[in-house]
């Protein structure tokens, strides 16, 4: 029988997981076409649309990981040809890039330094230039702590037609992220990030603006996975069959999704601030250096500088997993061996959980192996 | 929180689920890069090899159901211009041809009978003129029943430099797949079925030759998600990130494969025909007729007629459900409102299940509503 390690979960994701959620991924499989099912499927949508800030029907739980989410936005929203727009200052502009440009598009994209956002009046230009048919930034760079702000853009990109999409799969729950409020046409996010459900479906919300351009391409989409004219069909419309989707999943991501509304998304904003500050105290005592720009930098994934003292940062690494039992992400990409990421996430965003991460790191970096 | 009827699962998939299984899903979540899961997944892949029969190295679980399986091997293998034959006996080789067309191929359709199976000398001599890049089969036809035998079509897609691919969804664990001994190129199959884990992975194994194409392509495959170049160092090679893998899912299928492996393939298969024979006894007793060539039926998915009694049939299957808590399977495409689908597969190719299906049957198709 399969043992698992004890964790405390504190890199760039998975997050902890609620006991009642994981309670619920193991209840009996029912069918995918039940109609029991199909009112989870509603009450997930329903919940999904309360957390997103939207109204949007077609929100759904894409049955992949937040990669798929991105992929299905890229896939159904671009056609070849398409001029688009997007951000790269960290590992998943530059994937949403290659998802783009595998759809077909001609992009273009700004650059920003890795832990900084961009300037809004940079973008504005950009967008003013380029009149792209789609513009797309990541809320919050799992790869780097930062936060970009949303506003303005919807306007700028509604201007010449274009669609405004945008990558929530760290920020949702954990931050204000506001669809509607902020003119986001479609979006995308992980279960495994501030919801503290496993991974493995990504949540995604788009307009009608956004489902208008899927439902009349030209060209079919490159995936028939992920063809929102299909799996939109059975999330609501007609309910036809389209695949299997991964039932137990959708019942922890329901429970997920229970507890961040039972707590109140203003409070879970408010906790996952309160113990960013807590633990950034901590850590900037004991002499840890942020490497995001402060003004921009997000509350559930902390950048910090590898202490100097540290000369094998893997190996620390390890030493956390195995002698402290605890997870911190490396950096990714340019990042990698001269950055660590410290996520406090959803269930895990916690008074006890920081006290947890700071002795572990004055065991290991006082006495590095 | 979330209320789960009982229900009997003997429709197309999902199966029902071995309790350890379910209990496998409910551990906590750890990270997916932690060695704790490298370890994990590297026994997933060497369980995997053991149920389908080779020693390919590609051979993983793809991070979404068995129809993201098949576009991962249609869309890594399929390159712009490549002619295609995929057999269309049902749905599932339809959708075959629908993501090939999707990866550029230039598909050629052999068509059989629903509920038929092709024969084999009409496939070599179309393989003669054509000599595909790909030839595709769909090894158990869910929608219909049927049983393609595979034997000598790996030599003749050989001799023009093809590969051989075969849709295995329903028939993994529960009747003989060979990848090695029968030459097949590339294979996916689903977690839902005879392997009795809830739906969410797709196993996938590719051969050297296949992995060969799919690393030496002209242009990237459509897909980012499905990228084997990708996947596959993640899942080996240098084991660096791509996407998330859906840990607890991956914890599921790991029980599901031991649980087969335990008991053993030979015993598996035998089980399946042994119940089979059982249902089949039964239902012929009572008047069903069998609606798939009797030579090459699958035994764990059982294709009948509506019987003529039943005036609407749609709700005689609300009535299995609701007040016998039995799912069986609507006719799909072609067949919708003429014929069921009765599986029982995995856990639930059991004697007392067919005693349960039999008798839920009697009451409502002497009683309907």
């Amino acid at each position: 029988m399969l043992q698992i390690p004890h964790r405390l979960l504190h890199g760039p994701g998975p997050s902890p997981v609620a006991p009642s959620v994981l309670e619920a991924l193991g209840k009996p499989c029912i069918g995918h076409m039940d109609p029991a099912f199909m009112r989870i499927m509603n009450e997930v949508r329903e919940m999904l649309q309360l957390v997103f800030r939207t109204e949007n029907a077609m929100t759904l739980a894409c049955s992949g990981t937040g990669s798929a989410g991105a992929e299905m936005l890229m896939d159904n929203l671009v056609e070849p040809g398409d001029v688009c727009l997007i951000g790269i200052n960290g590992v998943f502009g530059g994937r949403l890039t290659d998802k783009a440009k595998r759809a077909g598009g001609v992009v273009h994209n700004l650059h920003a330094e890795w832990g900084q956002v961009f300037d809004t009046d940079e973008i504005l230009a950009k967008i003013e230039e380029l009149k792209p048919a789609l513009v797309a930034f990541v809320h919050a760079e799992t790869s780097t702590g930062a936060c970009q702000p949303f506003d303005r853009l919807a306007e700028a990109t509604h201007k010449h037609g274009g669609l405004l999409v945008m990558d929530c799969v760290t920020s949702l729950t954990g931050l204000p992220v506001e669809i509607d409020a902020w003119g986001v046409d479609a979006a995308y996010s992980g279960t495994q990030k501030c919801l503290s459900c496993p991974p493995g479906l990504s949540p995604v919300t788009l307009s009608e603006r956004a489902m208008h351009k899927a439902n009349n391409r030209k060209t079919p989409a490159n995936s028939w996975y992920l063809d929102l004219n299909l799996v939109g069909n059975y999330w609501g419309g007609s309910r036809a069959y389209h695949h299997t989707a991964p039932v137990n999943m959708n019942y922890g991501l329901h429970e997920a999704l229970r507890l961040a509304l039972e707590e109140g998304l203003e409070n879970r904003w408010a906790r996952h601030q309160r113990v960013h500050e807590l633990l950034k105290a901590g850590l900037v005592e004991r002499g840890f250096e942020y490497a995001s720009d402060p003004e921009h930098s997000l509350p559930m994934l902390n950048l910090v500088r590898v202490p100097d003292t540290i000369a094998d940062e893997a190996a620390a690494r390890r030493q956390l997993l195995e002698e402290h039992q605890l997870e911190i992400g490396g950096g990714l990409g340019k990042l990698a061996g001269e950055c660590w990421r410290i996520g406090i996430m959803g269930h895990g965003a916690r008074e006890e959980n920081v006290s947890a991460i700071l002795s572990a790191l004055d065991a290991v970096v006082a006495q590095p192996v």
